[in-house]
């Protein structure tokens, strides 16, 4: 089973990694990881993933494509066609068509979640609607063969959750305790419904630098109009 | 402030990444990945991450080093006598010695954890009395300038308790905030003390493969008739 992880300059690394430390370990997985070209694609957390293969190169036929979001490079991301065509063509190749955090907005913008539900990360989930997506407000979202996260950590459950769609309960139990996932928030301000006030109004310059829904929801009707 | 990251080959990646992703939003934080040449790690998720720097041109005075585990990998390496050495060198220099999952093995074979109290993944935690250290059942562990978190996952809860500790609570709130921390594990079996028989006794061989706490016990006792 291929899994085919696309990667894009200051993507968020906990994004993707969340979800690809348990779906590597899925009975018979491989993962490819992909960028517009090989080599080293440095991410938002100071350490560079390696692009093993490039656009070109990549498997046409992926069982699984896996999108991470960033901060605003997951904006800036939307605006570079040859991007968004690959998410494209490969969503309609996969079996499973997925996301985590901010990555929502780019399968959108591939036109892949037109009509879907889908989750994402808080600060942005209400611009899916401009993409024909159905804003889902929850940690994972299955709707069909789109598996969709919520922000950064969700991708934790999303990988443990598709892994039980795929491999079985069971299976998927065992690595929740292979991972250790009993997770105990030092301080208990992971979303905004239980957030304290002085906490969201520190939040706001820090998430949403460069992240302004206003932009996204201009760049979705651009590509609306351009198609 | 210079967080310098040790990777070793098949090391897992969300042991670093939990921890990085947070920790590099630290004002002024810098990371420094190392290991002992420089270029692409493979890790365990499928992945290279890049070292950019190597055992001999790495930075001598860090801030915080930090080691994550890996499975059979984190135990390998504690026969590697250039990275023992390598650790051992900077976690003197450090303010703060850190490790996530079984890097603690890795860390108390340098030396580090003599006398301290030390979190670890559950399935080889009771092996670090074998260094001097106090095995302790906590999710994240804080003794003087050594912090030390679980299993894999418990990377995340590390990380935001250490910028807490570092940057102040009300900044850690906030990081806590960035990356939707309100976690929902889908199965409950995250831990020996919750999961089901049935789950234990699969986990077994999956994670126990090449993980034997005889053979860490064994690596311990050569390390101390050879000092």
């Amino acid at each position: 089973m291929l899994i085919q992880s696309i990667m894009y300059p200051d993507f968020t690394t906990m994004d993707l990694i969340g979800a690809q430390q348990t779906l590597s370990m899925l009975p018979g997985a491989r993962i490819e990881c992909v960028a517009r070209q090989t080599g080293p694609v440095m991410t938002d957390a100071g350490v560079a993933l390696v692009a093993e293969k490039s656009f070109h190169t990549a498997s046409r036929s992926p069982d699984i494509i896996l999108v991470p979001g960033g901060r605003v490079s997951s904006i800036n991301v939307l605006e570079d066609d040859e991007t968004v065509e690959f998410v494209a063509r490969q969503g309609g190749a996969a079996a499973w068509v997925c996301s985590v955090c901010s990555g929502a907005l780019l399968l959108g913008m591939a036109g892949l979640l037109q009509g879907y539900r889908a989750a994402s990360h808080w600060s942005v989930i209400e611009t899916l609607d401009a993409f024909g997506a159905i804003p889902t407000h929850q940690r994972v979202v299955i709707d069909r063969n789109r598996a969709t996260g919520g922000g950064v950590t969700a991708g934790v459950d999303f990988g443990l959750t598709l892994a039980g769609v795929i491999a079985g309960e069971d299976y998927a139990k065992v690595l929740e305790l292979a991972i250790e996932y009993n997770p105990q928030p030092p301080f208990g301000t992971g979303h905004p419904s239980i957030a304290d006030a002085a906490t969201l109004s520190r939040a706001r310059p820090v998430i949403e630098d460069g992240v302004s829904p206003d932009r996204i929801r201009a760049i979705a009707l651009g590509r609306k109009r351009h198609n």
